[in-house]
C-alpha cells in the first residue's frame, strides 16, 4: 500500500463517497424515539449494502430485542491479524429544531463542511471505515482480515450489544477493535483518545400535590415539587463543584502529579475555548484544569428539567410534578451500576417528607483506558504521522462510549479510538457538522493504520 | 324582592341558564396564547348579547391595546346606589391536556358538577351575575343601578384595564364593585373573602455556553445553566421556608396575636386538606398555620421550569439555556413593583460570573383588604345568611385579583368579594369544575345582596 494510492483513490471517488454518505444521513435513525424504529432497519440495510459493495464476503442484519446490528466480514487469511470495526448508525434527537440553520436530515455542504445530524456522530465517522475498506479491496491492498459490527443503539446506551457479543464470541474474534466515534484536538493537531469516561444516566421525578394547584390559593402552604427538585439538585454539588453523593469518589483513580504534568502539555488555549462557547469564564471542580475536569474527573450535569407551565406568558400554577434527567460522567474504576445505586439511595435520602420521589437509572457504561503501549496504538501513531506529518497526541476524552469497556469485558479485546471529530462539530447539538477535510483525512489515516498494524503485528510474532 | 321569587325564577330557567353558560364556556378564550385572540372577541360579543337580553339599557365592546372589555349598564334612578359588577371572560391555558378527563372546552355535567375550563374561573362565577340581573329585570325587582365591566385579560394581569378605568371614570362611577372570582370554605360553610394577596410574576433565563453541548466532552468544565438555575432558585428560600431576597419582608404587615387567634377559628381540618391533595405533610413558613401561610404571609413558587432535553429516553446534552417562571404572592403593604425590582436585583446579584442572567417581570398586582365594617360587607353577610341560613365567615384568600386593588386606587371604589368557588374546583388545573349547587346558590345570594345593599345604603343616608 503506497500513500499516493490512497490519495488518488479518494480524489477519484470524492463525490461518490459523499453521495453515499448523504444517503445514509437522510435516514432519520433516532434511536431514542420509538417512531423511528423503521428508520433503524433502513439504516441497517444501507450499511449491509455498503459493506457488500465495498467487497465483503458476507454481511448480515442480526435482530436483537431492540434495533438490529449489521455484521459483515472479509477474511483473507486466518493466520493474519483481524481488525473488528465498530460503529453506530443511530443518532441523537434533533430538538430544539428551531435552532438548526439547515434541516437536520437534509445534509448540505457549506464552506467545505457537511451540516446534518449524524454528519460526525457517527454516520460520517463510521462511513470512513467503509470507504477505507473499499479502497483496500478495489486496489488489492487489504493486508489483514476485517470485520464490521455496526449497531443501532449507541445513543441509548447499547442495551442489546452486550448480549449480541456474548452470543457471537467466535464470529467477533479479532485482535483489535477499531472505533471512530471520538474527536481530535484540531485539524492540524492530530490526537488519539486514550481514555473515555463512564456514564450513569438517571431520571428523577418529584411529586407534591396530586394535581396542579392554584399558586395563590395554595402557594406557601404546600411543598412545590419544582422548588423541591431545585433544592435537591442544588445540593448534589458543593461550592467547590464537588459531587456530594456519599462515597461517590471512593473508586476514583488518583492521577500522579507527573502524569498530570504530562497531560498538561497537550495544546489548549482557555481563551479560545471561552470564546468558542461565548463564556465569561470556565467552571468546574476546584483544583483542576479544564482538560482535567473532563479527562480525569467525574462530573454531574442536569441534561433536562421540566415542571409546570412552560408556555408563553404567565400561568400561576403550583405544579404537581417536577422531573429531571441527570447524568454523571465517571472515570476509570468507578462502576456505573454502583454509582447509579449510590445516586438513587442519596436522592431518596435527601427527599423531604412532604414529596414523593422516584429515581430510575436510564442507562450507563464503564469508563475505559486505551494503553499507549499496545501495538494498535503504535500503529495508529504511525498512520497519523504519515497522514498528518505530525505525531498525534494521546488525550483523555470526557465523552463515553460505554460499549468499549464492555467489549474488553465480554470479548477480551482492546479498542483503539481513532476519532476525527472536532469540538466545533456540535455533536448532539443543533447544526451538527463534519468538515470534508476530516472525512477524507480519516479515510486516508484509517487505510494507513491497516498497513502499519499488520506490519507491527507480524514483527511481534 | 321576595326570596321565593328568586327560587322560582331559578327553577323555571335552570336548564336555559346552563345552556347559555355552556355557550360561553365553549369559546376557548385563553388570554395568554396569541392564537386565541379571535376567541376573546367572540367571548366579548357573547357577554354583550347576554347583558342586553337580560335587560341592560346598553352594552358596548371597548377596544384596548390588548383584549376588548365589555361594558353595559341599567340606570333606573341616578339617586339610587350603583353596583358595578366586575368579571372576566378569559381563562387559563389547559395543559397538561392529557390529564383532563373531559375535553376542557366541551362542558359536561357529571354528578351535578360542571367540568370545563372556566366552569368556575370566571365564566361560571361571572355568569351568575348576568342571571341575577336578568331575574331582577324580568320580575321587576332591580332595586338600584347596575353596571357591568367584563374584561378579557385577568389571567394575564389585566394590563389594559387600569387605563380603561382611568379613561372612563365617569362612566364607571359606582358605590361598590361586586366581584365573584374567589371561593368559599364549603357548600355548607359560606364565607366572604376579606383579603387578597398581591402578585409578582417573573420569568428568568440563565444562559451558559452559546449552544447545547455534549455533556461528556464538556461536562465538568463548563457551568451548566440548568444546574446553576437550580442553585439560584434553591437559594431563594431558606430552611425555614422564608424568602431570602433582601428587604422582601420590609413592608409585610405584622398581624396581632389577637387577630391571628380570631382567624384560627375558621373551620379547617389539616388531615382533610392533606388527604384531598394526597400529601404526606403540609409545608411552609415556620411558625405559621396552613391558613396563615396562604392568608397573611407571602410565598414564592416556581410556576414553570424548563431546560435541555425533556423528551423520551436519554440525551446527554449540556443545555445552553435554562428558564423558569417564578411568582411571589404578596400581602397588604408589599408593593408588587418594588418586590419585582428587589427580585430582579437579587437574582442578578446571585448569578455566577460564568452564566448570563435575564429577568423579566411578566405581571403583578397589589394585595387588597376588604373591610368587614363597610355597608357592602354587611349587605353581603345578610344575603348569605338568608340564602344559606348561616352567617358567612370572613376569610383572607391566598389568591390574587390584582385589579381589585387598582380599582380602589384609580376609581376610589371598594370591592366586595362574593365568591362561590370551592377548593375542589381545580381552577387553573386540569378538570376544572363548578358544582351546579354553587352556580344556582350564587345567583340566589347575589340577587339578595342587591336587596340588602340598597336597603342599608338608604338607611345610611
Amino acid at each position: 500500500m503506497e500513500h499516493y494510492q490512497i490519495l488518488d483513490y479518494i480524489k477519484e471517488n470524492k463525490q461518490r463517497f459523499l453521495d453515499e454518505l448523504f444517503g445514509l444521513i437522510r435516514i432519520p435513525s433516532i434511536s431514542s424515539l420509538a417512531k423511528h424504529k423503521p428508520d433503524m432497519y433502513k439504516a441497517s440495510e444501507y450499511w449491509k449494502k455498503t459493506i457488500l459493495e465495498a467487497g465483503a464476503d458476507k454481511a448480515e442484519i442480526y435482530e436483537t430485542k431492540g434495533n438490529p446490528i449489521v455484521y459483515g466480514e472479509k477474511i483473507i487469511d486466518k493466520n493474519l491479524p483481524t481488525v473488528l470495526v465498530y460503529g453506530h448508525t443511530d443518532v441523537m434527537p434533533v430538538d430544539p429544531l428551531e435552532l438548526w440553520k439547515t434541516p437536520p436530515f437534509e445534509p448540505q455542504i457549506i464552506d467545505e463542511i457537511i451540516y446534518a445530524r449524524g454528519a460526525d456522530d457517527d454516520k460520517g465517522q463510521a462511513f470512513m471505515h467503509a470507504k477505507a475498506f473499499e479502497f483496500m479491496m478495489k486496489t488489492d491492498n487489504l493486508p489483514c482480515n476485517i470485520k464490521f459490527m455496526i449497531e443501532g443503539e449507541e445513543e441509548i446506551g447499547s442495551p442489546n450489544l452486550g448480549k449480541f457479543c456474548e452470543e457471537n464470541k467466535e464470529m467477533l474474534k479479532a485482535d483489535i477493535i477499531l472505533v471512530s466515534d471520538t474527536g481530535m484536538i484540531a485539524q492540524d493537531i492530530p490526537s488519539i483518545t486514550t481514555g473515555l469516561r463512564g456514564l450513569s444516566f438517571m431520571e428523577v421525578e418529584v411529586t407534591g400535590p396530586n394535581r396542579d394547584l392554584h399558586s395563590g390559593l395554595f402557594g406557601g402552604a404546600v411543598a412545590n415539587p419544582a422548588n423541591v427538585l431545585c433544592k435537591m439538585i442544588a445540593s448534589l454539588t458543593n461550592e467547590n463543584n464537588e459531587i456530594t453523593i456519599p462515597n461517590f469518589y471512593d473508586d476514583v483513580q488518583i492521577i500522579s502529579k507527573e502524569e498530570r504534568k504530562e497531560m498538561s502539555k497537550a495544546p489548549f488555549n482557555v481563551e479560545d475555548y471561552k470564546k468558542a462557547l461565548d463564556l465569561n469564564d470556565v467552571s468546574g471542580e476546584k483544583g483542576y484544569s479544564t482538560n482535567e475536569r473532563t479527562g480525569i474527573r467525574p462530573s454531574l450535569d442536569v441534561n433536562g428539567i421540566w415542571s409546570g407551565y412552560i408556555g408563553e406568558g404567565a400561568k400561576t400554577v403550583l405544579p404537581s410534578v417536577a422531573k429531571a434527567k441527570i447524568s454523571m460522567r465517571l472515570v476509570p474504576f468507578q462502576d456505573n451500576e454502583k454509582i447509579s445505586k449510590l445516586f438513587e439511595a442519596h436522592f431518596k435520602n435527601i427527599a423531604p417528607k412532604n414529596c414523593k420521589v422516584k429515581v430510575e437509572a436510564l442507562h450507563g457504561g464503564q469508563a475505559y483506558v486505551s494503553p499507549t503501549d499496545m501495538i494498535a496504538y503504535k500503529a495508529a501513531e504511525k498512520a497519523y504521522t504519515e497522514a498528518f506529518d505530525k505525531k498525534p497526541i494521546p488525550v483523555r476524552s470526557g465523552g463515553s462510549i460505554p460499549i468499549v469497556a464492555a467489549f474488553e469485558e465480554i470479548l477480551g479485546i482492546k479498542s483503539i479510538l481513532m476519532g476525527f471529530g472536532l469540538e466545533s462539530d456540535a455533536i448532539h447539538s443543533p447544526n451538527e457538522n463534519y468538515p470534508l477535510f476530516n472525512f477524507y483525512k480519516g479515510i486516508e489515516t484509517i487505510s494507513l493504520f491497516y498497513k502499519h498494524y499488520t506490519k507491527l503485528m507480524k514483527k511481534d510474532c
